[in-house]
């Protein structure tokens, strides 16, 4: 063998049947599942009047650098230079591609604004449970929306797009927050600097995840007066609205207090209180929120984790010199959503096509009749698979279960000498000889309901 | 102002608001018909059996390498080298990802393989009519199906996607060739070296693009005895499938003239011969089929381009060391679709969204039966919009036509106060006072039928 030779062999061996990593190869009943996904997602945001967007695959670098926080820009993004020298990135959310479509528009568009999109996104991201490197994430987002009842309409749809699923309170919950609470006890009242809170999100955010000498060793580095110091654990002890009630009683935030009282009485008023809880620690301490937070975690012991997280931001198109809108808005992506399905057996079966029948001829002389008949049938919307040679009685019945049908169709030598055509039904066997000039018969019998 | 202030400046104006070159912003009414294009490619798809898949969105610059053609991997791929070190590329087209897949399973699998996507896609191009840098692409192969009948249901596929849009023989035509026919002719017949077939299906694959002068120009180039010259002019006047057979009896090329006459019978009793016509210029030159190839051009003139192109492939999974699988498959994408059915008025009107209720309180009393309203219609697959403050009547019926409502709902103090709701049909301008209770009352009223 001579070199050349080698060097062919060793890259047809090297050339990988995986998919990139971190990402998904989604066969047949993987791509099934996410689609059920994506029409409830669609569905449930039509329902709310939420209008569906799209936008490109690649934004330039600075719209994420504008935006975004330091660690998604040095870190997490897929960036690279084009070949006419624009840096350019793939979306790692789609968010900033709204706050550049919406820039566009608002001015001239109805108020408020109700947009949704399902895109496509990538992080570099280590992959591991509930987190790879491309996932679908469904975005939904309204503009100038009056204060409170934006966050109130977008908590509805995430909480009925999880019901349309069949999820009750039982099976996730809804923790909030608010930024001004935050910014109004440590900014204002425990005169904390910019740089103090910059630092104070991120020891809020990750409170919960790290253990209780980490957290104080985190304190100690932010030095915190006493005071205030006292104030953040009694922060961190909050557990629902009426401790954070209590909360702002004891530092004289009566304005505060009212907002919050006015805003739970809502989330009651129009039946969400049994899904909403109040957490200090869910303050999105790396995204661009300015008002209210939440998470949606899945309340099941296996998968506790969070699989959808929202806020209200009023600077979004700050970015591109614009006056302010406020916005509410939820990403929600297709990973951690399926796993959220699975541990609580909400996913239907998608092992199988849903094909309404298989049609087979039993010699070439059946050939011309089967095409002819699939082709009418499907003009009538029926799903027809075609066996595209000719098939032994025996082996139909288990082809056609194997592709998912409710019905099998044999065209063999009486069948073609009578023009007819043999439909049996493969649930409860009822088998019927139907001319396949008679169409209307033929639709009856198949779309009539089975009784199990 | 000092250096610091500048370049803030500076960097706020230069935050463009369009999207990068060569892709689209797809705003509401853009959107909604990207999703009807989609809805129809799914549905097609299902009638015929074919089962939905996806990949992602990154793959090794090897198996484009391996799998396409120099030009697109040297001036059309966006590809980087990741924070892995590995070399990537954004998908500039599907079939390569397919191939992977399928390698990984079909010696499992039934056959035939029916599968189809509609991924996004980016190509480093010039943009241009119907020519974008990112599109999406209506992918349907079929693997494993026997000769000529995988080939024919293919056809009929992208036949019952486009009469599925209205369109009929009148507005599109297919256009078809089968490389073997360029082989037995100049390869076998003629002995053409390996290197001028590769020159020669470029020269074939341009031959009514350029003007005649640049077609004899490029066959000087290619040194063609007198012979194969004449063959090659010959070939190319061929107008139909009668002309090719007298062509192939010419030249004693009988197997292949047979095989021809057997699949364009099947195309006469298959109901496709309106639709098909033989031409000696498609030859898809710098992909990978070996077998039948096709493309769909629109018969508009002002848009006389193809909107779809495919063929059979003979030995996808070769790269991966597997054996031979015959797949016949198509590309359709987004953007040629639409200006297929633009140019043929086959677009409904998608400029509004499509809502059933645009529901409206008139004081603050009103707010509460507006939500739980709301929620509950929505639970009945309801389209509701809600204004989310009070609305004076006068505003509401605008409001509500923007919003593409078919209803209109009003909740004013005699409304609460009796528990009730009234509805306006925005059509006929009929109107009805309901008890918000009586939900299947409001149903009814709701999904009625309209009389124009």
């Amino acid at each position: 063998m001579n070199r050349e030779v080698n060097i062919e062999v060793k890259k047809k061996i090297e050339l990988s049947k995986r998919p990139y990593k971190g990402t998904r190869d989604l066969f047949p009943s993987d791509k099934r599942i996410q689609e059920y996904l994506f029409q409830k997602m669609r569905e449930t945001a039509l329902l709310f009047g939420y209008e569906p967007y799209d936008g490109p695959l690649l934004e330039e670098v600075e719209l994420y650098k504008a935006k975004s926080g330091e660690e998604l820009i040095n870190e997490q993004i897929y960036s690279f230079t084009d070949r006419g020298d624009r840096l350019v990135a793939i979306r790692p959310e789609m968010t900033p591609t709204l706050a550049r479509m919406v820039s566009q528009i608002y001015k001239e568009a109805a108020r408020p604004l109700r947009w949704y999109a399902i895109p496509n996104l990538m992080r570099y991201e280590k992959p591991q449970k509930g987190r790879l490197r491309e996932h679908w994430q469904f975005n939904c987002d309204i503009f100038g929306a009056p204060s409170s009842v934006g966050e109130l309409e977008i908590l509805s749809v995430s909480v009925h797009l999880l019901k349309n699923f069949g999820a009750t309170e039982n099976d996730f919950e809804i923790l909030i927050n608010d930024r001004h609470i935050v910014d109004d006890v440590f900014k204002k009242k425990f005169k904390l600097s910019s740089e103090q809170i910059y630092r104070l999100y991120k020891i809020i955010d990750r409170a919960k995840k790290v253990p209780s000498d980490t957290l104080d060793a985190m304190m100690t580095e932010l030095m915190l007066e006493p005071d205030s110091k006292k104030g953040l654990y009694d922060y961190l002890e909050i557990k629902n609205f009426t401790d954070l009630f209590t909360f702002l009683d004891i530092l004289n935030l009566s304005t505060t207090k009212e907002y919050f009282q006015n805003f739970t009485n809502k989330i009651s008023a129009f039946n969400l209180d049994k899904y909403i809880t109040y957490d200090p620690t869910i303050v999105r301490g790396l995204d661009y929120y300015t008002g209210v937070v939440f998470e949606i975690y899945d309340k099941h012991p296996d998968n506790r984790r969070a699989l959808c997280g929202g806020g209200a931001y009023a600077n979004l198109l700050e970015i591109f010199n614009e006056e302010p809108l406020p916005g509410v808005g939820f990403g929600l992506g297709d990973v951690t959503l399926k796993d959220f399905l699975s541990s609580h057996n909400l996913l239907p079966d998608f092992t199988k096509p849903d094909n309404d029948l298989y049609l087979t001829f039993q010699s070439e002389e059946g050939e011309q009749s089967a095409w002819n008949l699939a082709t009418t049938l499907r003009q009538h919307g029926v799903k027809v698979t075609l066996a595209l040679a000719p098939i032994k009685f025996n082996k139909a019945i288990p082809l056609a279960t194997r592709c998912g049908a409710r019905y099998v169709g044999f065209l063999a030598e009486t069948e073609i000498s009578e023009n007819a055509v043999t439909l049996k039904n493969l649930k409860n066997s009822e088998q019927l000889k139907i001319s396949i000039t008679n169409i209307s018969n033929i639709l009856d019998f198949i779309t009539s309901k089975d009784i199990d």
